[in-house]
């Protein structure tokens, strides 16, 4: 590959982390290609936000101007999968289904997904009734009975969300639901029941969700319902950063340092693979971070 | 003074920092007043925003829509200075002219402030021809003859802004003229002189800045101009701090941990005050760490 098709940068992960740190390095006037889709990003799927400093609407249309953002400044966005990642002597290589990219520095944003309770019938029915975004799919369950199946702050946010044209409940799989008071405040004027303290067993369904069996206070209960909403945190999208050989936390997030860099000469991270709180001011904060890093400090 | 008046958390500083923090910590259900005013932040003054992820434009304009949305979610901006910090066993006091401020939390978000060069005659001619900010007071140079005095990207920033409708030269203090590319391309395109190396010795004038003395490649050279922009870095506004107790860095910047905690049980920081990059993402990523420490593991 010649030096004209050599990137100075390339940028795993098209979310606002990623997006950021194409913004400040193609600013900065490096070469930067950003491989990654942003409808994949949670940003996209999150639906309305109301805590990002200096804009309130759809999360899908800020990440769509966050995209415009680094195009403008020259970053080429490439809307593929990355399969694989190699380091040969100084140069990284990252593999798409069609092409090789190869770049001096690598930025790792691949973000956090859904994390699964890992019970029977969930994944038989993915898709099928059962669903990990609300916002994505809740419109399929207007006027139905629904379940948001989880805890924390994504469970009420759904059930909040859901509630505005279905008839939800909340299992709550942790003795209690810790959430911020807006959304409890929110689920209590409108009533929605919550369950703390399930136990799920298992999805029940044949083509499509059917209902639910849980523990709860010692009974068995089977219940019916037509869409279950899981809400259980995050995973760390790790495969590249595992391939690469990066170090990784106990709970397998990337380790960085208060520069973002990682355990590999040339490699950073940022957003919700390094962990941290979830939030799209600290992603796009870490993505800066990353930028800054990579304008003032390299030898690119 | 009752239990009404006391505050969940106190910030001090309106600027990105602590108005991010405002959002989420008065969203998260807590009592929240913000004492400064938005119109001393370093981001009113900044001028057009280009790497703010999902903003573009005016600086002032930014910082006024993340007030409304700390307003929005019941925080109270009060635009006055604070005078004293205390701390009386759990309770934080914060003393402006008129009105002590109680609160169980605080928040340090005072930001930094231009460097000063420290030579004669620039404290005499402030606001009479020497200024720390070209955005705001360049506009009563129109066809005049102005230096930027300083380095990296404040003073390639200030000039190329300058060049628009100004005769503008930089003198560079330092050995050479470092700035982000765009900056330096652009200064380029439009035939702006650098002096690089410059060691400045007196602003000259009496009631208005006639001209400087300065050094430069072993020559003293006495110049007429009409204008000096002083960009030499910024300094941390750190009187509250010290007052308080907190411990800083070398560089005199409030220490704080991954969450944003300082040494000070209670107390947290974010934003300038703490060092790093100067950046408005950056600081609403450390507003948006102390928002989520504070709705979610403090006892408030």
């Amino acid at each position: 590959m010649n030096e004209e098709k050599m990137w100075d940068i390339i940028i795993v992960g098209a979310g606002p982390a990623g997006l950021t740190a194409a913004i400040y390095t193609a600013r900065g006037g490096k070469r930067v290609a950003v491989i990654g889709d942003k409808y994949d990003s949670q940003l996209a799927m999150s639906g309305r936000l109301e805590n990002y400093p200096g804009f309130e609407g759809e999360g899908i249309d800020l990440v769509v101007k966050m995209e415009e953002q680094a195009k403008k400044w020259g970053a080429e966005v490439i809307p593929a999968r990355v399969l694989d990642l190699e380091r040969h002597n100084d140069i990284f290589r990252a593999n798409t289904l069609d092409e090789v990219y190869e770049g001096r520095a690598l930025v790792i944003a691949t973000g956090a997904s859904p994390r699964r309770l890992g019970i029977p019938g969930e994944d038989k029915l993915l898709h099928r009734g059962v669903s990990y975004c609300a916002v994505c799919d809740g419109a399929l369950f207007r006027d139905k009975n629904v379940l948001v199946l989880g805890y924390g702050n994504g469970a009420a946010k759904a059930a909040y969300y859901l509630s505005s044209f279905a008839n939800v409940k909340i299992l709550c799989t942790k003795k209690a639901l810790r959430a911020e008071a807006v959304y409890i405040k929110g689920l209590d004027e409108r009533g929605v029941d919550v369950l703390e303290g399930v136990d799920p067993i298992e999805i029940m369904g044949d083509e499509l969700v059917e209902g639910i069996r849980y523990r709860f206070r010692g009974n068995e209960i089977t219940e019916r319902v037509d869409g279950i909403f899981i809400e259980a945190g995050a995973a760390p999208n790790n495969e590249l950063a595992l391939k690469l050989g990066l170090e990784l936390d106990e709970r397998g997030f990337v380790n960085v340092d208060h520069r973002c860099r990682t355990s590999m000469d040339g490699v950073f991270a940022c957003g919700d693979i390094t962990g941290g709180i979830r939030q799209v001011a600290s992603a796009v904060g870490e993505g800066c971070i990353v930028g800054v890093s990579l304008t003032t400090m390299s030898s690119l």
